[in-house]
């Protein structure tokens, strides 16, 4: 069992690859012979999931349809004080969820071909992001 | 490895912080050192998700905008012999998830400052919700 | 731990209950007391998640209700050269998310009465998709 937190360099707002800044951060990751890694964020406006990790247009393809589905300012939103951006990044943050849990063998992480880590930062100014990660073998 | 049913109490329909009820529940938790908790809802119409533990207008606004991007009585739907809040319920358990993993440390939940666990209670009267909780070390 | 690639049949665009395949893909899950079963999809646009088990309109209402949510041909994608299905597959396959964990108890999935596992085939001709279970005790 191994268990850290990493501090992810800042980002903009929008979805990002980061499946090899957490590789970097676990040289460890290499003597796992078979389990399961899980990355969590520790933020609720900021979000983990897999996807397409070539053509960098589906992530900006991704903000395009999150900024729409959920927009700012909606009338009806009552938590606004900490800015426009607040609230929708909390649903974001839900909709996509917090962790990735990513199978483990031969001391690589397990994807498909085309599957990588996407940090999606849902704040304009969120910083640095902090992750927690959990490998089980 | 520890695993147990916990019987949650029934709440009305909307967005509820849980953490504290699961860790009522979870007294064996204080001697894990650290490991990966993950807490399961037996339902399909009920969620659990990571969320803002602060401000309750966060959760006030989940189900506004859960609401409206999920309508009841959409024309389209087929599945409506339980009630116009059943159909609903199953694509907004979905969306946000049956489960939350989260890192355990020293004894504790490892969650960020603001995390806190949410159960989605997306049918009218739901009842008492059962939920999973199994711990990993 | 026990941790292996299961190649699941083809299935049409739509929602598909796959609980049943992955059993009879899984033999050694009667020998597991309790735990967790992790099933990830090693792609970027299927998805898994838990839903109902009984009815089968409530697939087709998925389906009906994403088609809807992610519409295709977007004026705003940028990631248009793998079919018009294809970002709004990325989008659903996020949504929705690449794995779920299941509790294992006594040889068992163990599951509420009514949740089964979904594949979420979010491409036109999406083929035989590939999945990895991971079971930690």
């Amino acid at each position: 069992m191994l268990q850290k937190t990493v501090t992810l360099k800042a980002r903009p707002r929008g979805f990002h690859l980061i499946t090899q800044e957490i590789l970097d951060n676990l040289p460890e990751l290499s003597s796992v012979k078979a389990g399961l890694a899980h990355i969590h964020i520790l933020h609720t406006s900021a979000s983990l999931t897999l996807n397409e990790n070539a053509d960098p247009t589906v992530r900006v393809d991704f903000e395009s349809w999150f900024d729409r589905a959920i927009p700012e300012n909606a009338p009806y939103y009552q938590h606004t004080m900490e800015g426009s951006d607040d609230m929708p990044a909390h649903l974001k943050a839900s909709l996509l969820g917090s962790g990735v849990l990513v199978p483990v063998r031969d001391g690589r992480f397990c994807l498909g071909t085309w599957q990588g880590i996407y940090l999606g930062e849902h704040r304009d100014h969120g910083g640095a992001r902090k992750i927690v990660v959990t490998v089980l073998e």
